[in-house]
């Protein structure tokens, strides 16, 4: 069956009568009012739609395709696996070879504390897997009530009903009676947002760690079992932390017995230039979510990594209890484990990590170069290839726009029609770029450039419409 | 990178040592003291492990590889898609052949008052997301205490916090704290072992939606939101409902107003000798989940079905609201898609059901002829290619094995010997079977004899230690 055979108006056509997309205004989409882009095809950094339209994906699809388009050692890895044994399920201690390789490669690849992989499908079911852990491994240690999770303002750590509860941002709350009553969200550390005038980034980070304390302490020590946080603030607008604030966190988990669920799906293999964004800020997670960049999107695979004080309770239950009750069917699924460790060969075998340490800080600086200082940019911020620029009113006084101008929206239009895709992040005005590791310098000028032009384009037009 | 570098021992010890395997006894697997085996191959209804040892897979992984292994016509789509496009997303309208194509496959495939498919991952979050969506619709409908969810006693709806909570069996409850509170539970529709003495199919499915009704009454029917069920119950034994119970059930829904949801997990696309176990039941879902059979297991895909009513009020809100905040990074994944969309293309192609319509009343009437009768054998209960032989020691007066004598694992053990892969069912000694779609009635027969065999072997063996 060839997948080429139809116009792209068809495609459309079936497109709008069938497809219920995530994230889309339904209506619209039904009506055809929305943008209905078919894609093709694609190849590095760059992806195509049925109209012959290239795009330089600053996105990586939706941060994941962190190897970029077209990696054919995956794609080879992903034929040879589908044609020998797609699926053999993993339940009850049965295995395949390409599980146990994968589980070893996660294993050795985060290399600190940590004892074994249980895989999922998606980073929202890997946390789901977490929680469901960490109320497990109370049970067992005698602490029932301890099942509260603190997560911050604005984190992203999924879009189910427990999951999308620990995520801190309105837009997957409304009108689903979100967030669940087990979840407690504290500061976002976001200093530019968030700090008091003249507050240092230290300072902060310390208030941050008192309000989670003063939070715990309100909830009470013995209701509050996991705190869960991604190293870098991903959906809720590309944010790296204050200096110092990882660390201050860390001691109040520690002085209150807390785990700490480290939500690396974005940083996770290479994306902050560290293997681990719980390596860059000295992290000491007990367990670590992984998904996106485990198989560069080829194929859906995610992954809870668990950490040594966790694996030796868990041990202990089924020791006590008998099997643990917990599984996805496609648990281990056969053919994403071989793609997602294709990926991870490539992934050392072309050193990205080097290459990101190279490429991250000069993104950043150019980015910083061109836009810093301009009119309506407020912050320009980064870590490795992950990078975003957030627009307001008032730089300096720290104004946002009006929502309902959808400023980020409109930025992020005008960046599209300069041949680059980047996201309108949904919190603030906030252009987020996550684009494939394997990016070049070339290409991030090429980032910086149609970046710099749509954000002055967008600025002359809130300014000819008044609005500035 | 060859996966057939490494031999059985050494796989087995990173798989002992890396790999949290779901529903296992964690420790004894890391002391290597359960059965640890390690699938190579596999072909048409045969798997194989790395030692040569072949079994006939009676269970199709875990209901799922319905167009059986080997499937040259899969396995082909997905190594064009993985070296043409393997990921686009799909948010904000974005979309792609492979997508569209599909989506108009599976509605058409259902065919009656549906509009969309939501895609997804796996059969949880599918449900995930069905949930989601019904508190939407209360919500967007203004009546926001209608969110209760009823589901029934070993209905299987997913693993997760929620779906896990849908699911009425404790082997997925306990340690986890689960159901949680906005589930509620009622009577298992399984004749044989619920009815009255003397009760009839119809009496007792009658029973069954009074007692529903009772329960919608107590709590309040403007707090009940939906009822989930599967068809056919799967995990939870594998149990075909008695004469009338879905017509009895669905009035008392409509009297109530509460929407449906057909877990089609494990019935949808064949496996009853109907497309849906809602064709063959008569059910108006507003909602079907389907996974499994969507793919064959191929690659991880699932989907949540949107009835019309349901759909008109999605779409009410996004006028009124904007975008639905909901969604998953591999939602609508290209290359899962284009497994599923070469999956249905051979079930047509092949009249996978004719066959089933065929193979089925085969299997049946061989298995009841051979088992029914037998001193230790309750219930041969099946339909289509779904079958079950519920082993009790004093099978009219239904009194069930001992647990701790775990008659349904040794059984399950004893089949093994024989060649075949048969499930012991988490709940009571049962045996259950659900290979692929494309099983033959010769292998069926194979299937029949070695179950013949190893209940037999049980039974001589639980008299021997004079547990009979």
């Amino acid at each position: 069956m060839s997948l080429t055979n139809l116009g792209t108006k068809q495609i459309q056509e079936k497109d709008r009568s069938y497809v219920f997309h995530p994230s889309t205004h339904l209506a619209k989409h039904s009506r055809g009012e929305t943008p209905n882009r078919i894609m093709a095809g694609a190849e590095g950094v760059y992806i195509w739609d049925t109209e012959g339209r290239r795009s330089l994906d600053g996105f990586g699809g939706l941060y994941c395709v962190n190897m970029g388009y077209g990696c054919k050692e995956i794609a080879d890895a992903i034929s040879r696996q589908a044609h020998e044994l797609p699926f053999a399920h993993v339940y009850a201690s049965q295995g395949t070879e390409a599980v146990a390789r994968l589980a070893e490669a996660v294993v050795e690849h985060f290399g600190q504390n940590v004892q074994r992989v249980f895989f999922g499908l998606s980073g929202s079911d890997a946390n789901e897997t977490n929680i469901k852990l960490v109320w497990y491994y109370n049970n067992i240690l005698g602490r029932p009530k301890k099942k509260k999770i603190i997560s911050r303002n604005r984190g992203y750590h999924g879009s189910g009903l427990v999951t999308g509860s620990l995520t801190g941002l309105p837009f997957f709350h409304k009108f689903f009676d979100l967030p669940l009553d087990l979840v407690r969200h504290t500061t976002t550390p976001h200093h530019y947002r968030q700090a008091h005038d003249g507050e240092t980034e230290e300072a902060f980070s310390k208030r941050c760690a008192d309000e989670l304390e003063s939070l715990i302490l309100a909830e009470g020590p013995e209701t509050v079992a996991a705190f869960i946080g991604e190293p870098v603030l991903g959906t809720g607008g590309i944010v790296p932390p204050p200096t110092g604030y990882w660390s201050a966190i860390q001691a109040v988990l520690d002085k209150y017995d807390i785990l700490l669920i480290a939500d690396e799906v974005v940083c996770g293999f290479g994306r902050t230039g560290e293997k681990f964004g719980s390596h860059l800020y000295g992290m000491r997670p007990d367990f670590v979510t992984i998904a996106k960049g485990l198989s560069s999107a080829y194929l859906p695979i995610s992954g809870s990594i668990i950490g040594d004080r966790v694996w030796s309770v868990l041990e202990e239950g089924t020791e006590k209890h008998g099997a643990l009750g917990h599984g996805w069917t496609y648990s281990g699924h056969t053919l994403c484990a071989a793609a997602a460790l294709a990926n991870i060969q490539v992934f050392k075998e072309r050193n990205i990590l080097e290459h990101v340490r190279d490429v991250g800080p000069y993104w950043l600086s150019r980015m910083k170069s061109e836009l810093e200082g301009h009119p309506i940019v407020g912050e320009v911020r980064g870590i490795g290839i992950l990078s975003a620029v957030e627009l307001m009113l008032n730089p300096k006084a720290r104004v946002p726009f009006a929502p309902e101008l959808q400023v980020g929206v409109r930025a992020a239009a005008a960046l599209f029609e300069n041949g680059v895709i980047g996201r309108a992040m949904p919190h603030g005005d906030i252009l987020g770029y996550a684009p494939p590791l394997i990016i070049t310098r070339q290409e991030v000028d090429i980032i910086v450039d149609a970046t710099a032009k749509a954000v002055e384009t967008t600025y002359r037009a809130l300014k000819s419409e008044g609005a500035i």
